[in-house]
């Protein structure tokens, strides 16, 4: 399938929001991807798979409906593209889903372990932990792999009671980061920001191992202030 | 309000200064705030709430008084401008002030741990370790909470005897590091030098978790060989 | 020996690949180098030996035979060049080499531990740990230096059991990482990626000393989905 | 005094070396001096004290003979001048000194700890561990204290019966790293290589807690086909 004109706009915000991958240091080569929706055609843009950021080009970003079928364009969508839809069906209220294998993030994954919350930038985000899926079962990974990673991470936040419009990121277990937002800038600020919490969570324990999580207080304030009802943070 | 000329100046100035952050890597996207003091006019310059790097322009800088108060400008002033004006009010020989969300202060600052001097690169600096204030009650949180941050660290300079003028840096316990000097440049300078002195310090603890902090004749040493009354480090 | 035209290929495609390594920040000064090799010909190209890369041109390359004599080239061919020529003649199926001092890569080597696998991101490139050769004993290095040290790569990975196909990547205990692959772009990017998952894998213990391995099925169903027969990653 | 042309050759080539430090991430403002010294005149260049890179020149250079005192230059020269000077006199084949704040070789001096050696890439610069002195008693602290920096280094060299032309870097404990060479090119290259080497022999320790230092066979082995007397690395 050739590339059509009526996509252009959203193949272009796409390729942009995929090129501040590798500008932020998120990933190498080919190891990320983002996407963002059009909910008023139910597609979705989505990186193809397995191309570098060094030679992609906004006409190879792939066109695809929520059931990951390829609506328009030459190229394989993202391997991941059926965890994208997933969470586009299950977060209506989402734009954009960025996954990366920043190192940090990918570390915390890899170990298993929430990034604890310890300090105000992180409760600036979500006034919880970042939440960590358990290891799969060997029939999800056995079955369809990344559907079922997209159902661990909508199961996960039922489990814990989360909304997906206070906390925009997850490690999925063994794996790494998957963040989303409104849109897909802000889906690409969290990729950026659950690498600096990581990151900054790691220092913390490591300058003191026996330190506890951050107060209730806290984390309320700095989370209202920024989303309550009475914010002041920003500008109207 | 409009951006009047009269402020061109001190706007122009305070821009450049934010515009270091990013640029010696303290902080992404708006995670940080510089401003520095008209003592004649008794206003100081702040950066906007919320303001990208990116998207900051000089004139989007606001002046406000020591009562937090906006003098002059379009936008809302940085949410942490109360705790800037307590500062300015408690210490009347600074010039500007810093606040970052540096990876390594912030670590130390999660940790509630103040940054142990080490070496002669902190003496060169001050002779104590950087100060680390406790958690904030329940009640100063639910209060005027930036109001707060600033009163907590007057008072704990004031609780360890400590000089606004030796030690231009401090720690907010669970937050992370506000720095100061003469000038804003100095501050910013500082801002630098917090970060660099809290990785070192990590470095120095996880090549020997044993070591004792810096010889006392070592600190008083470098410290007078460059604020002393015989000092000889720079020029005349 | 003068540089003859009918090199002028090898040579420049050889100096771009030595180029990728400082320039993704594998190695300082002249700490690494890429060979490539002509099979119809039994030729690789590599590097200099002690020529930085600041000043390396395409021209300086050598061109050596399989038993590390030069064939065409005015200096001296990288003191690595016979554990180059070990790769080639008992791996047939590779097209390139590398050798850097990528700092935590060399950090694993130097701890004498394989790099565990811990994740995704480890098992999209291989389904094992990377291997780390034992320590050599003192007949080998008082013998062929170099040339024992691509004889221990081979017998351990024949102890092993492992494919060099599968396999791209080793830590050479004391010393640091070789990769290779069918190409000399492959093995580039598997110095690359050898760097990033010694740094996952550090990140990994620390967030949680108590980290077991991936566990199988996931091992498997990364690799096959970009390895297998019925692989889907990437374009066809 | 201002500056005669008569140095300006050796101006020109100690500024551009001190470009270097801030060019290769060793230090930050103000932090580090790099001297070369022309052995026919008894004279050396250093930089000026607490003068910052982004504004240095080469005419900003200090001129001093080896009792330190200046020559030529309107500037003073950097507050480690005498512990260059020591180094001078008492090294009588090294012609250039560098001092830096870089950050993992501060943390060892800061850690009151050698760095070990743990692999060849250590092995290729010294077969010893890189010695860090012992803290310096009060009186010296009291008395000339950056000529007794450098009497440290004389006499640790001298008790570990080490020759300043094989181990060609230090950590003065407490403080940070001092390096030299043949040439300031090679004392500069030195202060890169001995920041690269304090962090990978973090890196060692945290992948290993229990890594024992390089076995003694290949120490020679590298250090003797870099420096040995049929050393064959390099060109001739």
């Amino acid at each position: 399938m050739s590339a059509k004109s009526e996509y252009g706009e959203l193949r272009s915000r796409c390729y942009e929001l995929n090129m501040e991958i590798p500008r932020r240091n998120l990933a190498i080569y080919t190891w990320g991807n983002v996407s963002i929706i059009d909910r008023k055609r139910s597609v979705f843009a989505i990186k193809p798979s397995g191309v570098s950021y060094d030679s992609l080009k906004p006409g190879d970003i792939v066109i695809v409906n929520l059931n990951s079928e390829v609506v328009d364009g030459a190229l394989n969508p993202s391997s991941d593209t059926r965890t994208h839809a997933v969470l586009y069906r299950n977060f209506p209220s989402i734009g954009g889903v960025v996954h990366t294998h920043s190192p940090y993030a990918v570390g915390w994954a890899q170990a298993l372990q929430p990034i604890t919350i310890y300090g105000t930038t992180h409760a600036d985000h979500t006034v919880q932990d970042i939440p960590c899926t358990p290891p799969m079962s060997d029939e999800q990974i056995k079955g369809d792999y990344e559907e079922e990673t997209g159902v661990q991470i909508i199961e996960h936040f039922r489990k814990l009671n989360l909304d997906p419009g206070e906390t925009e990121m997850v490690l999925v277990g063994s794996h790494g980061p998957f963040t989303w937002g409104a849109t897909g800038e802000k889906a690409v600020y969290n990729a950026v920001v659950v690498e600096e919490l990581a990151r900054m969570a790691l220092i913390t324990r490591q300058a003191n191992p026996a330190v506890q999580p951050l107060k209730e207080a806290l984390r309320r304030k700095h989370y209202e202030r920024k989303h309550g009802a009475n914010a002041y943070y920003g500008q109207k």
